[in-house]
């Protein structure tokens, strides 16, 4: 018996447009002789809907739409549609008014729903805001088999795998034990680093204890600030990898579920990313590219400072939507540095993007002039020295409203930390694209680019001004000098980072544990760490609460991001 | 027997001072004879502590507080204290790692807790995301009479009052089963309009049902978007209001529970607002002065542009804070208006605040030069309004960098809904104090004002330059010019709201059934719209949606402000 695995990129809310994708995998399918279609979670709806699922006249849609779908699809192919459904129980029991469904649609009908179990209400997660929990794990029939049906979280409360539970059931094990000879699951997990790993590795350990194969089928896409890898993959009942789908690109798959073995046999492997570096690029240009185009943009400007920072965004950019749709923006002021320019216009040109140059010297003048009768007695500070910065996200806003290219940020994770940027200033855009990067990644995201081991497959989005393909492709993308010289604001003479900020390791050391691991600061000195720097490092990412409320949305590759998943009051003291 | 209500204004995190808090209240509660004291919810860690709950540091700390708390207190007094507590079965039975609980100190121990059953998951509230959901209603004992402790949301499900269930379970039934007494609450209700009625009327409703009396004690005090009211109170077995306590500030009330017929007796009441422009006011007040001062800052800066929505943020503001803590900054350009000048200076000698005067004129011509290169062939448009709003953020983020001045925004809730309002310009500040005001309620907010009814109690704070009370209180605090004359947003000659928008009567009702009720565009016609208008506003909302996830948190007074409770997508289609 033959099922297929249809890994979609939905738009979220996009009814019509994520049916359609659906029917088209399902036609495929279909020729391809398959029994039964996968697709991801919410798929119908995309994934995460959030507020649209407030909407009354938005699930009524999602519900005719699926109706509708049912019909069209190929006979004799039965399909699981991810889809949000109303609880008929909410008015009488209590309870959300919605379920996080999977229906089976066959031969123009829907001749079942399962309800997900558990509901993630962490991190980035909010479904307790809108669904209430399914009671029970169900299956259906295909002959004699039974296929157990999961959605996402439902799998992830292994309490042996874990050393805790985190729910008070299981699916997998009650699946187990009604009998099922294979569970599905459909997921819509974002990715962060490693992830796959921890999803085989759970996935295996419960495998291999229930004795149950497994076909898991993720989403991919970018949505917002979260970034689905995809990675669809199956376990047969030992536990091995049968089948893995591409990542960060939509796919299809063709799997054989070998009815006398009740299990499934070995079907298609794609590579995966050799490094974590090679995984990180990829999901930010992915990040990138879906963005830009789901909020209906093709273009995108930069500020190029000559620095590390807008010269990693500008080649993930690149690589995202093509050279002849990014515009770098060179700013200089009277405090760059001579090399700032040459950098970025080295940068531009490895790139083959293209560039204006605007200094904004005289608008410095200017604004000090009409500021002076006010700023008279006091010395240049940090209210100068984020003029320049607003200054700079001024024009590169007048750009992106002239010209409807969507203007990305360029802030790093450390600097966003810490709040070392300036709100309404190189803090603008409408993505940032890598505020979830600390600083210490942005330069091995570098040298991994210069190494070449990108490899050839992405090159033809490389191109020229003219549209033609780069043919002499530059040994380094990122100029040397760019990866070499120490990192500075450049907004007043002589400044650099390692005056305001410890040394990035250190700094980035401390913030991992900080955020991602919820240490204290009594246990990251115990770490070895300064008891000094620690302290200040902790002020500073409280104090900061007030900038990266007002961030553009991030691209989430970390455990734990800046952004929906961080909800931080702004007004608080804070005891760490 | 003496009952005590201490409605406190704890600061988020701050478990010294909100300790302190506690205790003040408990010596006052002592001397004043009483045997039971209650506190708000979660007093001790301020509500709503949101991911500061996921330092294992911060829930450590809270429990050594609550501690040294047991033994620092008066003897004899019974003190209920809202707290967070950890819950020891989450890594074996599954389950969020905490309790959102209430303890009851006496003799300096800890000798009971209580825990939140009904948790809220739904517009601002997460609480899912921390806590674990309490079993069973408990209750203590005086004597041989029984108080039923509820917390907060415990008493939101009352199906008869509501004509739903919100949640499986009942407390206040429970309790009365349970042959409770005497039920008490501890609250941390965020204000809306109407909310304190609205409150009544539900408790009135379980009371009578269940033949219980009441005492519900709220927190007060603005915590970044939430303004809590207060408005603690206590109905008897008859649903009667015995006792009331002041609206939008700390207060301390006593009440006398009569042991022999099992009831509250009549107590103080205080008077309530008696408009709800009465009431909002008060509300925008308190959360402009809290978050001030729980922000570290004294002072506050804004632009006054002449208009309707910066003067009423102005008096605010100066209510809030003092005329001495304000500073206006007039921004003229060459498209203001003569009377925008005019209207703004006499509005800042009406307030008493100081102003000063940057034209941004020669702003504008320079930024216009840089460009020209770049956006020659192109005609005046969003670009160059845009540059205008940007440079006026840009001179007062530099006078509040420079000086230490919180800034505020000055945009109301129907501009912020239909993003009619410039990111990183007028947007700009720490706090939007009245992005959830629609525009015609800044109308009659401001015209309230005029009326004299804010009566004499806050006039203190209208001090002139030099400190001194304002002898001469002016007739129209806001110009009546700045009532009458046509809104603009003046960024072009002869350019009015009007032109872009519909008139404001129309807009902000379809506005309200599309955002708080939930409408369809097809409702929205159906109650009289016309549908084009209607589609028009429905697709200006969704698409403002990147704007608004980068405004300044904006205080709340409706059902559903834009903020930490309306989380929509921003890459999306959506189906109206």
């Amino acid at each position: 018996m033959k099922i297929a695995i249809a890994q979609l990129n939905p738009i979220v809310g996009d009814l019509t447009g994520n049916a359609k994708l659906i029917l088209d995998a399902a036609k495929n399918a279909a020729v391809a002789g398959a029994k039964l279609l996968l697709t991801p979670e919410l798929c119908l709806v995309g994934y995460p809907p959030r507020d649209l699922l407030m909407n009354p006249s938005f699930i009524e849609a999602a519900g005719e739409i699926l109706q509708q779908l049912a019909q069209d699809l190929p006979q004799n192919l039965m399909v699981l549609v991810g889809t949000v459904t109303p609880n008929p129980h909410a008015v009488k029991q209590g309870g959300k008014p919605l379920f996080n469904s999977v229906a089976l649609l066959e031969n123009g009908k829907i001749n079942q729903f399962f309800h997900k179990r558990l509901l993630p209400t962490y991190d980035v997660f909010d479904e307790d805001r809108y669904f209430e929990p399914g009671e029970i794990s169900e299956y259906f029939t295909i002959g004699i088999h039974k296929i157990g049906v999961t959605i996402c979280e439902d799998l992830w409360n292994n309490e042996e795998f874990w050393g805790k539970r985190s729910y008070a059931c299981d699916p997998f094990s009650d699946l187990a034990k009604m009998g099922a000879d294979l569970v599905v699951n459909l997921s819509a997990s974002p990715y962060s680093i490693g992830k796959q790993k921890l999803r085989e590795a759970m996935l295996r350990h419960s495998v291999t204890r229930y004795g149950k194969p497994i076909i898991y089928t993720n989403q991919i896409g970018g949505n917002d600030d979260l970034i689905f890898d995809g990675s669809s993959f199956a376990l047969n009942r030992l536990g091995e990898v049968v089948c893995l789908v591409a990542a960060f690109q939509s796919d299809f798959a063709l799997l054989e579920y070998a009815e006398n073995l009740r299990d499934l046999l070995p079907s298609v492997i794609k590579p995966v990313c050799e490094s974590s570096d090679a995984e990180i690029w990829e999901a930010l240009v992915l990040g990138v590219r879906d963005y830009v185009r789901k909020c209906g943009f093709s273009k995108v400007v930069l500020g190029l400072s000559g620095g590390i920072d807008s010269a990693l965004v500008a080649a993930i950019a690149t690589f995202a939507l093509g050279a002849e749709n990014v515009l770098g923006v060179l700013m200089p002021s009277p405090y760059s540095s001579d090399h700032s320019i040459k950098d970025a216009e080295e940068l531009a040109q490895n790139l083959g993007i293209s560039t204006q140059i605007i200094p904004i010297g005289e608008l410095m003048k200017v604004y000090d002039q009409n500021l002076a009768p006010l700023f008279a007695g006091t010395n240049f500070g940090l209210a100068e020295e984020n003029i320049q910065s607003r200054i700079r996200g001024n024009l590169l806003m007048a750009i992106s409203n002239k010209f409807g290219h969507l203007l990305l940020s360029t802030g790093n994770k450390s600097e966003m930390a810490v709040g070392y940027c300036t709100l309404y200033g190189d803090m603008n855009g409408g993505l940032a694209v890598i505020s979830d990067v600390p600083k210490t990644r942005v330069y091995s995201l570098c040298e991994w680019l210069n190494s070449g081991e990108l490899g050839t497959t992405l090159l033809p989005l490389l191109r020229g001004g003219g549209g033609g393909l780069i043919t002499n492709y530059p040994k380094e993308i990122i100029p040397v000098n760019i990866l070499t010289k120490l990192p500075s604001a450049e907004l007043k003479p002589g400044q650099f980072d390692r005056d305001s900020l410890p040394p990035y390791d250190i700094l980035d050391d401390i913030l991992q544990r900080l955020v991602e691991k919820h240490e204290s600061a009594k246990q990251i000195v115990a770490a070895g760490h300064d008891e000094t720097v620690v302290k200040r490092v902790v002020q500073m990412v409280m104090r900061a609460e007030f900038k990266r409320r007002q961030a553009p949305p991030g691209l989430k590759i970390s455990d734990r991001a800046f952004g929906t998943g961080w909800r931080m009051p702004i007004a608080k003291v804070s005891v760490h």
